[in-house]
């Protein structure tokens, strides 16, 4: 098996998270996936050197240009802030490099199409960091999905919900600026939205309300200078999707006292599906057939049955964390390469979220339905 | 204690429950309140027989005016289907005598004015049927949300979910015929309106989607003839409090698998709220302030502290039933007539309800934000 | 339908729990059960009259006796505490009448040996207050276990922890004095023993420790002076089925923060049951037959399937209360009156379940398994 | 920071867990630890040789006393059946390698306490894998207990429930061999004793039944001759602590429905604790000081509060999976062998565990109370 040189730009929460995966995957899915730690970038130069030192690189660098041109390096993690998504990855796909690029893909639908058709012409393999997609459990509910076992899909409910935004003392950051896109819709809508998608397919309409919240901050944590919030804290949306059914969706990052409220509920004409990623090992299943006396939802615990759960461990109720589901995200990434193969979700994937993501602005300003 | 004389119109299954609420709010609240099942009506003379002898009411009859006029019956419950709901009410304010009616209180915003303006004039107590509100939970939620525990409020989020109607062999009924209103917006939607409005006053804006999911449903049980399905079968709002705030609603008959999902999550800037009525004993209480290692949602369950629990019962743990609040929900209401006050949700609250169901059409059907 | 006359002997928790039921019984259960409330009894005379108001009985009474011999007194409720039982028992059998008594039916299987022969040999109609069997659920889980839905039983697990005794401030009370028999063993252990034996039949042996965790009380709330406690805070049982499988059972009133946890999990070699009464119109099933990768706990949820949750209530999620399972309790009990059958559970059963609770403090003082 | 060279013998379950930690805590933990995967060990060389291509070994055995020999070789990974633990222990800690060995440490007492004394006087490290202790909200459980947020402890319940050898034809296995000691209590018990000593002391005293369920199991899957089983199927236990309270302790493998019921509940005079494996990023917490009507079990999730979780995610809510607990585990290994200091649990730890263990089958057989 052919090893695959790996740089990643950036060592923040993502950063860090795509290392601990890269390393994980090879020995989790050893035998599938052969990753290589080869460089790892930061404009912070310090910052850089400590990953490089903390996963094993082979080099490190503040120059995310180098990074990319290094012949050792086949594929390039882009985890920076959504700003610098474009250049870094158009730099990488001009270089010939497969890209994993973290969620959202883009500020905007313009960028991600740029993205999308640069790498799609050069013939780079691609996928984008919504790694919730990667529960063996979320795996099951679509098969259950296109299954049947639900009967017709009529409707959907999709939360991603959060409080770390939630305290108005909370100061200014990047997330809030606008540069870098929208707020809430953005960063967890994003979950969600690729989540819908992964079930229940394209979302063809949709009417949105985003709403800011805490209108100023701190410009830092404890400073009384404050500083204008432009993007959204909650953004409602009542969606429709090409199969026909409809649902609503909410992106939230004031949720006070909600860590990882990230789910949904699906109803079809047979049964039904709720799903928190609160208790991710965990999926509800109900089917209205049989006897009705005996009807409940079915709390089902991820086991080896659910691929590739066993890969972690052969006893089922152990659990996944969320780092796992990370490894998993980079084990299928790094296969897709392996074998020059199409992976989920791609940039075309994430690009198709960005519109939904930007059609929700054009919505909550002017008020009014938007068609996809 | 003066006796208060009861006539209930209707003896489907709000007239049964409110037939063992009067009956068991003059044990449970003996002192307080003291019905006196006087007279019952329903238009199947049997079925009316049927409950005067169940009940132990004085008399039944199939003429609800007779009912009315009666000079023993101080009070008059009608718990007929929605299209009913004017006439009778009408005829019982020009009687003179106080009304308690089922919710949705009309099938539209219209027919409730008039009902409202008209126990107005005359001076009776009107109340009207939101028993979920009753619950001693449900007022140590509100006693919490005004005392500023959550902080300043910024979103909500209400759910009416049921799967009543969730199969498409389910048979078109009354609930579906539009002279009665809306379909489970009015049904279901009224009711999480209700505690929306209990909880954080009116909301001033709104836009809605309505849905009928199962376009043709058969005209009885097994039947191979279809009649046409013109209400909704789920409901998608986005609301605006006068306070500020925002939320989202949703009404569903079709949510498989779901039995009694009506609830809400609240957020504030000092904590959040949830709850649910499939678990109506239980209130979850979240608080931002003090040790960060110790938060967590806290589940309240209900008890003696928790007014009226304890004339039910003196411990905790032991929790009310469906019908116990419905029994709170009358005993307000005969210590409102009994005392000559103001009772709630009264004619002009369920009025106020009625125009947001209404309005719920109108942006639907115009695909655009309406003010109320 | 003959309508039966009632007296109630205690206006406390139980005296005024049995009230409620019998007027509640009367309507939800209409032309099955006819009770008529005749005379109300407390040593406290202000009581008995405050009850007599309150319920509506036709008369007061300071004399147990003279409530026992009042001729419209067909069935004697005996709501005092326990080291009463006996005496009044043997009065309201030996007058003829029949006789539900709270359990746990007497201090010591002496006393409940005398009071079932005594009914029996005059033939009265007997029960006693095990509440919690009479849960829709627990029939449920009863039919399933007996129609072999979890294969062979294997093993039982058995809670009741509450937490009113929980802190050494509360004071010493009647609970405690050993005139009325043991402590949580007889208090709430009696529960679970009933619930064990009705799920799975008869105990055969059992291994116990007994455990006074707090050894002396106030003798009034806010008191200095302490009352040494002489029964158990704490019991905790290894028992032998005579089905041939084995269980442990706890029974604790120091379990802090625990209101309700009475419940169980039940294993066979085709599945498992668990329940709480925390959560009490839930039952959980799980059943290894059938799809691997779709197993799990189903939460049944009570509805009109689950008899006679259906007289309460015609739609499923809205839930029971204590009070109506109270009310179901004592329908059955009239309905076996009326019938002139033998109810359950009967002196007779209570007996049972009292030797079990005699053998735990054998079993405790000597420090050895005991065969019953 | 010097590198520690690692050796493991077995690539089953824990085997192949042990490599995964090894290389997790590496990147998790950099800086801290830097473990190096030099050889590793199985009877089977094909197994052997699989696990040295999956997680980068230098080296593969089919002889463990080479492995342990080997110069690069630091730490020794036991991850065998119990029956070869003593031996291979003593080998390595002759050979002066710090030492961890699975859980339960033996078949029996006397050969943990040769392996705790051999350890002792050659001054090696040891642990034994009770990972479960690490989860950070154990550690926060072990605090407040520790802090006095419960008061005086009164009461403990302690379960390891799982359902693997539920089915009748589930066939025998190593598992139940007695040359590997007991059954259930040995290798769950050993789980859920360790985590009673962890968070409330000695045990010095218990009552014991043992039970073995399913009498004969099938040779193989599938085949007709039948094996006699000769260990316990399900342990029941009554202990008392040498702090003065009591508790009972279940374990069983025959819980069918139940896939990782590991869990507690203590209570205190100020409070409780609740806690299941099966929602192991949960902790709940009650206390009861405080305005009553707001008390309740507060759920508290896990995040960087709860160390070390930040080291692996720095948001709460993202949740650790059972690979985690493991990396957390043997990374305070590698960091006591690095400081050279003792770590926890190490195998006097173990063996007092063990001594536990051998007590339950006195107890059981002899049917009395055991000091210990």
């Amino acid at each position: 098996m052919k090893k695959i040189g790996i740089g990643i730009i950036g060592t923040g929460f993502m950063g860090t998270s795509h290392a601990l995966a890269y390393r994980a995957a090879g020995g989790i899915f050893s035998g599938e996936v052969a990753p290589e730690l080869i460089s790892v970038a930061d404009v912070d130069r310090a910052a850089a050197e400590k990953a490089y030192h903390r996963f094993g690189f082979r080099r490190y660098t503040d120059d995310w240009q180098a990074l990319i041109n290094d012949p050792e390096v086949d594929v390039v993690s882009i985890t920076t802030p959504n700003k610098f998504h474009l250049e870094q990855a158009l730099a990488a796909i001009k270089a010939g490099k497969h890209v994993h690029c973290e969620k959202p893909i883009a500020p905007n639908s313009e960028d991600a199409k740029l993205m999308t058709e640069a790498a799609e012409a050069k013939g780079v393999i691609t996928q984008v960091g919504f790694n919730y997609l990667k529960n063996p459990l979320i795996k099951l509910a679509k098969e259950m999905i296109e299954g049947g076992e639900l009967g017709e899909i009529v409707s959907f409910r999709g939360i991603h919900a959060e409080d770390f935004m939630g305290s108005p003392h909370t100061p200014w950051s990047w997330r809030l600026d606008p540069k870098g896109g929208a707020g809430a819709i953005a960063d967890l809508g994003s979950h969600i939205i690729a989540m819908a998608r992964y079930l229940l397919g394209p979302i063809v309409g949709l009417n949105a309300d985003l709403e800011t919240v805490i209108k100023e901050r701190p410009v830092a944590l404890g400073a009384s200078e404050l500083r204008k919030v432009e993007v959204d804290d909650i953004a409602r949306l009542t969606v429709e999707f090409a199969r026909g059914c409809k649902g609503n969706i909410e992106a939230n990052w004031v949720a006070t006292g909600r860590k990882m409220q990230l789910g949904f509920e699906i109803y079809g004409t047979l049964g039904g599906l709720h799903f928190t990623q609160e208790r991710f090992n965990e999926l509800n299943l109900y089917r209205s057939e049989g006897n009705g006396g005996h009807h409940g939802f079915q709390k089902i615990e991820a086991g080896p049955e659910h691929l590739p759960y066993g890969a972690f461990c052969p006893a089922p109720g152990h659990q996944l964390g969320f780092n796992d589901l990370k490894t998993i995200e980079m084990a299928e990434f790094l296969r897709a390469v392996g074998n020059n193969q199409a992976s989920g979700p791609d940039f075309r994937e994430a690009w198709e979220i960005q519109k939904i993501i930007d059609a929700t602005l054009v919505s909550s300003k002017e008020k009014r339905w938007v068609t996809l």
